[in-house]
């Protein structure tokens, strides 16, 4: 092992390989994750500053008998992907010193930057060039383009524009065997083979460690404009969602449900939020309409959808926020149901999909069984209606013990709920990933064949499990 | 090979298996492909009523030594990918029987169709349920859904929806081992592991057959409107594009760019078709703008454009369709191109694509080149420039003998615009796959990394080579 932290640190430079033996080493900022649910145990941190630094350090590892290597970009994940197990024998491959932005290219709308360069780095030079990079979610202060292209991050604006992988054109990739794979492409259309780039995104560092990549620039929307609507159900905001894509088109940039108690939370832990329309009624829904003209062509339309959904009893009541700084006020409510969870205590949080039409359903047969299994229990659900990934969260029963809660409860509702999950058809992970947390999850609700393939490419990609071994496929 | 044959009659029944034994056959609609560049000598044809009955014919074919499938929706396909060889050793496997519309769910926006169904069928469904299902191409009247997805297809709308690719939330495939992968979800976020739909999209039936999918509908837009721009260049035409962009915003749905010779060949052959602002001008332009409220908008909106684009001299002279009569008059000159050119005579065809900046360069560049090897070539360049798609096609000097330069240039033709493709760091098969036609061109034109890559997949899926052998991978 010594031999191969020399041969990193004669790859990378003494300053950017950090060990154990180090005088005074903390590595917890690599090695603990995100959600302080797992702390490994690291052979070394490794901060290549090139994609050939990237390529020789695979090759070093990948000659070293017993090594593995775990890519990491921000360390924000929320499934214990990015972080080593406790074996000793991992190293941290670190993205977060290739963080240039290599080219903007305005005609094309594309820009290319390197793996490790932070989520609002890249919207700001976006927005610099007189673009929007659409991406956007509650770590973008410090998570990466390159970890978010592993995990096929979501966040709030998925609706309109995708998830990461919909916003990818192109990626240089360095493979388990050390090679550089140059698909750097800003091509709309490429239709040359096998769609490595999507097989990349989203497999969590387990095929190949991205490097960098081409993403797509959209034009600056004009006017932006929120609203808050109360709901009598959830088939009614399911209602006004179909009314807001007729009427709004591709403007539909926002479509956030979130339900009473959620809402409750937030007035109960944060009164200064002020959270409009929700004591009497179950469901609120905060839409956004992204304009390409102007405010006030917004406004019209947004009144026009309002009035319709009145009318046809799927909206009892709703605002449109005044200005800038009003609708930064609902999104900030909208953004403090995990904060305001968090005060109530500790709670069971799921990140699920269902198809739009079947949630309605979902939600009453789940909430019902959950009631008959804990008497008491108090449901947080909220989430990106629009996109039908809700963040189901289940609460203690008022006044309880959140921690006896968790022991005696967490393997038995997630056995509950991701039943119900898969009864529906849905996905038992929409937005954050697999990684460590839920790898043992697959083999009951992942169709059998599909697992299958993944493991024989795993197996025809990184034969030696060179790669973020135990990560997606336990 | 009696034997498969008997056991391919009992799965899919006698009337639905056809070989050159029975009386009176002619299997030249299976056989022989669209472009009548390729014949081959199938074993047998086979047109399976169900995904149960491909899953079976599969594991048939792969206990029969020496024999492999060819899977094809309508044969309309332009790289001879779905065509048999002349071996007699191969089972084409026709989709075409599987052509049900499995289920429409408005409120999530899906359709779930089988791979046999034809792309207008499946186009006149979605709107019948009051939706736009946006894919649209030549061959909509008799390809299917299946080749759609097989070659990721592009076409007319890509600039707005997206390839085939794009469009597609859930697959079901038949492995190569005969095994039935049931991803049929309609879900928009699903993040449980690797992308196994789209390795299947744009792998030609090389990996797995697809026999169903689920689709994204869209709202149907409330006008459609199109223009007629002439611009002084081909500068001027992507400067008009990000002009587009801005103003149009998602409501930019086309934007083809067609050359002067391209417009004169249409104006001899078809002088009805009334081409307009062709004589005075190097390019024009046909933009479409497709709008969520109405006409009466979409026409301002279109004005404002031009307005602007005239101010900034990308634009000389233009007009706006005042009908959907005159609209489908403009687009059918666009479609004309292709049999215009047919009636000058035989020439070297191309889909291509470049990042949209390097464009003109591109253009002057190989037009120059070009025109020094061959005195007095002519250059028919058209296509979807918004997508970075021209389809640069090379015609004989006037008066020439077509027969002759074909035979005389079409290989020196070929490399001069791949080579030219390659140092502007396009694609030499933009939206018409590899098939046969182009497997011999990736190892010169495709990062090495990447096509060892797609062999280490395919071997790992289809150890056997019994899906669709020598397509994509020579």
């Amino acid at each position: 092992m010594n031999k191969l932290i020399a041969q990193l640190r004669s790859i990378c430079g003494v300053p950017h390989v950090y060990t154990h033996e180090d005088a005074g080493a903390d590595l917890s900022a690599w090695e603990l994750d995100w959600r302080k649910r797992s702390r490994g145990r690291s052979l070394a941190v490794v901060r290549p500053g090139s994609t050939a630094e990237v390529a020789a350090v695979v090759k070093a590892c990948a000659a070293t008998p017993g090594v593995s290597i775990v890519p990491q970009g921000g360390n924000t994940g929320l499934v214990v992907g990015s972080v080593p197990d406790d074996s000793g024998t991992q190293v941290v491959l670190s993205m977060t010193r290739m963080n240039a932005v290599r080219a903007i290219d305005p005609a094309n709308l594309t820009i290319t930057v390197e793996a490790g360069c932070v989520l609002q780095n890249l919207q700001a030079a976006a927005e610099q060039a007189g673009f929007l990079f659409p991406l956007s979610l509650g770590a973008e202060g410090s998570c990466t383009i390159g970890g978010n292209l592993g995990t096929n991050a979501g966040g709030t604006q998925v609706l309109r524009y995708g998830n990461t992988r919909e916003l990818c054109l192109g990626l240089e990739v360095v493979t388990a065997q050390g090679e550089v794979l140059n698909g750097l492409t800003g091509l709309r259309k490429d239709n040359t083979g096998y769609d490595l780039r999507n097989l990349m995104i989203g497999s969590e560092g387990t095929l190949g460690i991205i490097t960098a990549a081409t993403m797509k620039l959209y034009p600056l929307p004009a006017a932006q404009l929120t609203a808050w609507a109360a709901v009598p159900s959830m088939q009614a905001a399911v209602d006004l969602l179909g009314l807001a894509h007729q009427t709004l088109g591709p403007g539909l940039t926002g479509f956030e449900v979130m339900n009473q108690f959620a809402l409750s939370l937030v007035d109960k832990h944060y009164p200064q939020l002020r959270v409009p329309l929700w004591q009497d009624t179950p469901w609120c829904v905060l839409l956004e309409n992204s304009d390409s003209e102007n405010e006030q062509h917004a406004r019209t339309q947004f009144e026009a959808l309002l009035e319709r959904a009145l009318e046809q009893g799927c909206v009892s009541d709703a605002v449109v926020a005044e200005n800038l700084s009003q609708a930064h006020g609902l999104w900030h409510i909208r953004e403090s149901i995990t904060l305001a969870q968090a005060e109530e205590g500790l709670n069971i949080k799921h990140d699920i999909s269902i198809p739009v039409s079947r949630i309605p359903a979902f939600v009453a047969e789940t909430d019902a069984l959950l009631q008959r299994e804990i008497p008491g229990v108090r449901l947080v659900d909220f989430g990106h209606l629009g996109d039908g990934n809700l963040h189901y969260n289940v609460q203690a029963p008022e006044g309880g013990d959140n921690k006896a809660f968790l022991r005696d409860w967490e393997d038995k509702v997630n056995t509950l709920v991701f039943d119900q999950v898969h009864k529906f058809e849905g996905s038992i992970s929409a937005e954050h990933g697999v990684g460590e947390l839920k790898a043992h999850k697959l083999p009951t609700y992942k169709d059998p064949t599909a697992l299958a393939m993944m493991r024989a490419i795993k197996q025809a990609l990184d034969p030696h499990q060179l790669l973020n071994p135990r990560k997606v496929l336990a």
